[in-house]
């Protein structure tokens, strides 16, 4: 009576492990600033509310597999506000971006199949791909590079005749990197060369900042059936627990087997694809301006992170997310001692150590990832607690 | 670029090939009698709505992978209702019993593991194993039986060193069978000897009727580390759209794995959870008038049909559905006769082509299941309708 070996080599949250800690600080009276979560703070549209608190049904039914008319309809709408020409089959409302990422998996993969991902990347991936029994090989990109790809032929290198698709983030988290045309084409050439599927991650599609440009995948006419597009409004309209998102595929034999899937756990939460359905409702503002709000925050975060000495990282054009070196060797001890050893006035951080991120063994361990969740004001308190945090630390460890 | 072998394998919802003719049926403005779905028509309780009204957050999180704990200690107040004892991490809230079923499937077996099923069963339980890579072996149990369990050697014959678990669904869908104590010990002692854990879904838990009395497998000290038991309020509260259900599991070391897929997919819908936390309040008789009305239908139900010349069934005792042998050669064929080809008086029936439940193929051929979530009335014309039409069909076709 044994578990799976499936599930002993899957990995609990890396941040799990920081929980206690950071609930005993708390306990002592420390206030924690959380630089560790992909939860933005900012408001969910009253439309989604309103919709919600308006419903007048009587019994709670189970919807279509598919998903609801009114919702696909409104992410039509919003595709074509962003160039990209849907109709409703290509659609399919999934439990979440993750939901959508296993099933493109489940779909694209047979076990022991691969998928090529650049590293470093979202560490769900992992636990995803174990339970579609799918192999991640990774290519690797540097913090030097502002995680841009380098090389054709590193990637090239690591797909092997088992290789079905590449699984690309972009904007991406951990790194925010957002990828130029350039690469998204090199990404395609290399996809039809190789007669890959590409699954594209662009839940960070909005959070593009300044004059950098964002290309979506679904821009490249010649690969179109190629592409599976997961996508969700957990951060687009920060309503992460509404639980709704995506599946976009144009190539009509993949999306069709699609509902293969969406039957088998029969429909999605009906509440919540009411409520998602009005977001389309949403002033074009509300988008701009978490934009430049995060834009902002983003900004004191780099600027703070290269003032203190000994941190290196590239300033990211999106997502909500930065990759800094700091100057010591064990990320994770020293998230730990942050949190049981060490308080500025009272307050302290909690961060996310890299080397999570990472497939391969021994790479991020002086990396951390730091989200911009959190408003101006606390980002540059949290500047601080660090720049104080790593010089003490220093004294004790290396 | 191929899809997978495993998608390829799954199948469609069964019912969907019969969908259009039933729209083109009401185009033609024929009323149809869906005697086809597991949707209760109940209301949902107002406590459910009104919570998620009262909702005053501004900014929909993530809430914990594990669940709120609301909805968790809601869920322990009902069950120790049942007699059934849980602290709060034996259980873990998951996306409906659908969620539940992979989850315990991806922990418990690896790729190529098997687990043995009892035939007819709830279709799904086909693609949820093809999705985990997990071979389902059947044993049979029969019409004439009211599917009871027969034979533990047929039992036995069907278990292989590979099989690691059991799957049980009790009270049962589609047979309606709600299995005596001596069927629950009988079971859980085969697991014991053949050392296999126990899957059981109970979704159906208080739709048991008249004297019969319902044995929870939990109730079995002796097996409590071998239980995974699924549940959901779908059925219970009429709630197939909130998506609510959860894993209940004493056994530490395998409900602690549970999170490690909970945490992939980040949480389950805030607002559902939030709804479903106050069904707790609902008072005992909206659960006990449900049951009487189902009661009551399924009085009518059955009554009708051994009316009808040449259909036979077992009065089940619990769930909402009855399989019943009809008097031709080809229940698929008369499904969809029945949309398109027959009315009366404007009004005709959507039924289930029975063999869609059996894994082994030819079985069922001649059976239906029919569902009793529509009220009293509609099912005693819906019988009128069967009756007259089996007549009519059997003019044309054996
Ligand atoms: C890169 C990436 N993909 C997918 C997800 C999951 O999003 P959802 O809430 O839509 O499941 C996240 C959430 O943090 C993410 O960072
Ligand atoms: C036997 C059985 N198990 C599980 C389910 C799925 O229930 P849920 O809505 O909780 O996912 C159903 C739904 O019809 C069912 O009949």
């Amino acid at each position: 009576m044994n578990i799976s070996k499936r599930i002993d080599n899957m990995t609990f949250s890396e941040i799990r492990k920081f929980i206690p800690y950071s609930d005993e600080a708390k306990e002592r009276g420390i206030e924690v600033y959380h630089l560790n979560i992909g939860q933005p703070d900012i408001k969910t549209p009253e439309e989604f509310f309103e919709a919600i608190k308006s419903f007048e049904g009587k019994t709670l039914k189970y919807e279509n597999s598919h998903g609801i008319k009114e919702l696909i309809n409104s992410f039509i709408k919003y595709y074509k506000s962003i160039n990209i020409n849907l109709d409703k089959d290509d659609i399919l409302i999934t439990n979440g971006a993750s939901e959508g990422i296993l099933f493109a998996l489940l779909t694209l993969c047979d076990f022991g199949d691969e998928i090529i991902v650049p590293e470093p990347y979202y560490t769900n991936y992992n636990n995803m791909a174990k339970m579609a029994g799918v192999k991640i090989n990774s290519f690797r990109t540097y913090r030097e590079d502002g995680f841009h790809i380098k090389s054709k032929d590193e990637i090239l290198r690591n797909i092997s005749p088992n290789t079905k698709a590449m699984l690309i983030c972009n904007p991406g988290n951990p790194t925010g990197v957002v990828y130029t045309r350039e690469e998204v084409r090199l990404l395609c050439d290399i996809a039809v060369e190789k007669d890959l599927f590409i699954i594209v991650d662009e839940v960070y599609r909005e959070f593009v900042y300044g004059e950098e440009k964002f290309t979506s995948f679904m821009y490249m006419e010649d690969v179109q059936d190629r592409i599976v597009l997961v996508d969700s409004i957990s951060k687009r309209y920060s309503a992460c627990g509404a639980r709704i998102g995506m599946l976009v595929c144009k190539n009509k034999l993949v999306s069709s087997e699609f509902m293969k899937l969406s039957q088998t756990r029969l429909s999605v939460s009906s509440l919540d694809q009411i409520g998602a359905a009005k977001l389309i409702d949403v002033t074009p503002q509300y988008l701009s301006d978490v934009n430049k709000e995060y834009e902002k925050r983003r900004d004191v975060l780099y600027e703070g992170l290269i003032s203190i000495p000994g941190v290196s990282c590239e300033k990211p054009s999106g997502a909500f997310y930065i990759i800094a070196k700091l100057p010591l060797k064990d990320t994770n001890h020293f998230t730990k001692w942050l949190l049981t050893d060490f308080n500025l006035s009272n307050k302290t951080v909690m961060i996310t150590p890299a080397a999570g991120f990472y497939s391969t063994e021994g790479l991020g361990l002086d990396e951390v990832r730091l989200s911009y969740c959190i408003n101006c004001e606390d980002l540059k308190a949290s500047i601080e607690i660090l720049r104080h945090g790593i010089i003490e630390y220093k004294k004790h460890f290396k």
